[in-house]
């Protein structure tokens, strides 16, 4: 069995930023030397997640204006008690979620025809970590 | 270490349906050996998802009911420029998820007693594929 | 490769409560002796999840406050016609997450400086099992 880990770092010009890891991913499954296995790709901070699902600038929109709505910021939420104003950056990080495990199959990620891995930033603007670890043989 | 990799098909009647899949799964694992380990369950489309809860058909009604709250169909969503009319299939999926890890104990899924695996189907009427890898030994 | 496979029990005094784990998952990684590979922690009961956020105790009153607004309890729910009276929390339970894969490096928890491991009951007041499953070497 071999482990192989690498983080990905990330300071983003705007506050919320989505961004497309699926190059990065796929070139540390390859560095690694894992033909059979699984890679996890999973945000350090709670304020940021990672997901997959299409590679389209009108649904990356969409996907900005929804989560705008189920979470709003700006709210007077208890957090903001603590001098923080990114409450809804913890919410919305939550729905997309925050970790994928991608399978590996003959070397390469085994994806769909249109799964592409993103990291999504709702409260950048500063150093953030992703861990990539990859587990197979 | 060992892996094995095998595919589920699904090409639905209805636009949006949720199977139960648990049966196949577990017998995946019987066929992959492992007797120790884990088996990763996840949708390789983007408009499809992959969850665990109940296999109750009102609770069924009630996930269809809600995600159609939360994320509508039929809206003026900016993905629907490219000539696509599933925006919404993408959020909904994101709600529910598009994997699951399941753990392998003794040769057998490893779950609770109400735990049931479903595919979950909003954008259907064609063929459609999940990844089920188990790694383990 | 090895495995290494333990069950939390929670049995909690109100009906919605969150418990910080990440101590406990630690302590299990330790007992397995995997020095690297991964961690499933996985709640085997559908109306209870597991989650990575802030150990604030603000953030945990605005998450259930929030949850209550996206899946309220007390609506006529088609599920609360098996006598249940719980969709809200099945659905909460959805928003959330039910698992989390923690990577494990050097022999410990590889997390962020904010990331704490939740469990989060939404139907409490009983016995409830969490699996946590180290694989790795």
């Amino acid at each position: 069995m071999k482990t192989f880990t690498e983080y990905l770092f990330f300071n983003t010009r705007e506050r919320q930023e989505f961004i497309r890891i699926t190059d990065e991913v796929q070139r540390i499954v390859e560095t690694s030397g894992v033909q059979e296995g699984m890679v996890l790709v999973s945000a350090m901070h709670i304020t940021s997640g990672v997901y997959v699902n299409d590679w389209e600038d009108g649904l990356i929109h969409d996907f900005k204006v929804w989560l705008e709505q189920l979470a709003p910021s700006g709210l007077d939420y208890r957090h903001h008690q603590t001098g923080e104003d990114n409450a809804d950056a913890h919410l919305k990080r939550t729905i997309m979620g925050h970790q994928v495990m991608l399978p590996i199959t003959k070397g390469a990620l085994d994806l769909g025809p249109w799964e592409q891995v993103f990291y999504a930033e709702f409260d950048g603007q500063r150093r953030k970590r992703v861990v990539v670890k990859v587990m197979g043989e």
